[in-house]
């Protein structure tokens, strides 16, 4: 079996397989396994990107793995009828597929957009954006010219989504706790954080109380949130709106939408579905294709209860995986069929301020901000990592200050080729 | 006064100096104070390069530093008439200035060197280093043209001395513990780590016995050392050396040689001496320009004792920042001239292994490299730091292995331009 993709997903089912049955190759990208909840912090520096990294070789060593293959490689091509997938690097053959690689940015055909914003769906791209922030702040305090200097400290963030909602309010913590202290020669005032929702309320996806706490959580940061906002472009330099408002800005953080990461498919006319998601059905079997299965975020299973398929969250890449791992585990045995179980949701809104809404449970708060952090040190993978984890976020809490505020610049070398095409 | 560079020197002078006498402005490149002994830790994924890097913004909070101001920019010229510095975003005038600005790589002008090598002489290069040694293995462990994988799997270090031996023996550590485990394709005797230095002994800035014990160190972690060679040319491809022989490489990494680092310089004739090092008397003023000091690795004091320039090393830029505060803050005292004290030196080879002199005293083995853990965890700035560092080191001592592998591929996106110019 090949599994395209160590996510939440790919390495959960290459956990739960039966390894007397499958032998198992992870194909991905990047050679470690990553944490999405948390790229939030590492684009506003509380933590390292190695924190919630988790290299596959190491992680592969553990028992629980044994017989499971790494294999470095971006698959471009899915050939069906030959049971192939190619990378940059090789060929590789399979019985039997998983589609695991999730998804990536939706820029919905805005032109040069992709160019211009800062996202966060990747450990790099979370990295980038750490580094273009402290560039601004760093630029905009020897600026002297006052237009220039208000465009430099003007930090729009496109999506009122979990994403969204946790970096502007980290970047409200540090408008609010950090830069007058540590930039004397900046005003607070200087300093904007907008958060454009296109919808009514922030966090969607959660409850009613949730949405009016985020709100008044981010307002208390000095978080600008506009609501029922759409932008339209964005240049590099002028965000234009829907509604026909400009906001100057060198830098806009784009959260905005998610799509299926995509593939080139040969030997079949079945294509994604809508968001670039595979149509499975509730085994998660891709609808038209043999021999082929889709989990996680790149999975469209619809059901009466989800319609547009489920949340593109870990909770259900987690489930996804540990139900086909079962199913094909047990051969024998009549399948299961798919049903999520919606444990609930959480964000964080800057420090001692979060929100968690589990069934009709909702807390806010202090209490839902120290279970927030509980649940996210004990789902990372690694003693070390939730050591060094806890370390730094103690550090944060009680210096209110982020100390990884490093700005590496990449470029400074002749790059070399990484990739053998 | 304007200091450029926050290293050692530059940071250490901040310090010291009295802010009741002097308004200092730092002026550096990179937003962060790094610790340069341990960045080939981070090339051989020991460390994350936050543990080994300090935010001037917060480091300047301290009370130590009050008043002290930091810009970031890199110096490009020096106007020494109209008293003024220039950086790509600023000019800056000054009525003292310190250069601490450190030395750089020295390609000792082989063409296109640069190019092809990978250096450890800042943070970057040597996040660099890290995720190109990542991609050989996880290429060659792809690979099935024995040729090419065998070049892929061919790490050449150029240069015997601290940083050269402590790179080798990383990379040796890795091939003695960690390869057959993590990467069940590749056979212990596909990698090959051939450390070169053109004089008869490793470390020659040591006692005898260290060279020694550096030498037989290297040989259990399964380098292959090669003295009294010397590299001619290297194309990306093929090291050549000066006598005709050669090594099939993708991966070379060149601690051979420094050299200050470099300025333009208007209004004087006056022109760095050999290693572009700037001439200085024995109070690290630098000869024949007004209001100018050098300190540090960029500075050259010639001595009885030191005939060629004290050792460019962090023991000197601290010591020589700490005599030039004192003479520049109590300006009625005789100023006092630079008189380095010797405090020994050391390097680590591998995991339980170092070598340190102190005097004619020499330790080795496992206290030696006790001796090296205590003294950088001790020296490195910030509660932080240290902690994340122990947890670290810990980790890769009992689990042999260094747990920061991580690939991140720079370059994946469109890079935005950094500089202003």
């Amino acid at each position: 079996m090949v599994i395209i993709g160590g996510g939440f997903a790919g390495l959960n089912l290459a956990r739960k397989l039966d390894k007397g049955l499958w032998d198992v190759t992870i194909v991905d990208r990047n050679n470690f396994h990553s944490f999405p909840p948390l790229f939030y912090q590492v684009a506003s520096s509380g933590l390292e990107p190695a924190s919630i990294s988790f290299p596959f070789r190491r992680e592969l060593l553990s028992r629980k793995y044994r017989g499971c293959r790494y294999h470095i490689g971006d698959v471009r091509t899915i050939d069906v009828s030959a049971h192939t997938v190619h990378t940059q690097y090789e060929t590789l053959h399979y019985d039997t597929l998983v589609l695991a690689a999730g998804s990536t940015n939706n820029f919905f055909g805005i032109p040069e957009l992709e160019k211009h914003v800062y996202t966060l769906k990747s450990t790099s791209e979370a990295i980038r954006c750490r580094n273009e922030v402290l560039d601004r702040l760093e630029r905009a305090s020897l600026c002297k010219d006052p237009a220039r200097k208000r465009r430099l400290l003007t930090f729009v963030v496109i999506g009122g989504g979990p994403a969204g909602v946790e970096i502007a309010g980290a970047l409200g913590e540090f408008k609010r706790f950090t830069l007058k202290r540590e930039y004397p020669s900046l005003e607070q005032s200087d300093m904007r954080v907008i958060l454009v929702e296109g919808t009514d309320r922030l966090l969607a996806a959660m409850s009613a109380k949730s949405s009016a706490d985020a709100l008044e959580g981010l307002s208390q940061l000095m978080v600008d949130v506009r609501l029922g906002k759409q932008m339209k472009s964005y240049d590099g330099t002028t965000v234009v709106f829907a509604d026909g408002t400009t906001e100057e800005s060198d830098t806009v953080v784009w959260t905005a939408g998610v799509t299926g990461v995509p593939f080139e498919l040969k030997g079949t006319d079945v294509k994604p579905g809508p968001g670039a998601r595979w149509l499975v059905d509730e085994y998660n079997s891709v609808e038209g294709i043999d021999d082929m299965y889709a989990i996680g975020d790149i999975a469209l299973m619809i059901t009466d209860k989800y319609p547009k398929g489920h949340p593109q969250v870990a909770q259900v890449a987690l489930q996804q995986a540990a139900n086909l791992a079962r199913n094909l585990s047990e051969p024998r045995k009549e399948p299961r069929t798919f049903e999520y179980r919606d444990k609930g949701s959480m964000a964080t809104i800057g420090r001692n301020r979060a929100v968690v809404d589990m069934g009709k449970m909702h807390m806010s708060g202090r209490p839902a901000w120290f279970a927030w952090l509980v649940v996210h040190l004990l789902t990372l993978l690694g003693m070390r990592n939730r050591a060094v984890v806890f370390i730094n976020w103690m550090w944060s809490y009680f210096t209110f200050s982020a100390g990884l505020r490093i700005l590496i610049r990449p470029g400074r070398f002749p790059l070399r080729k990484y990739w053998d095409e």
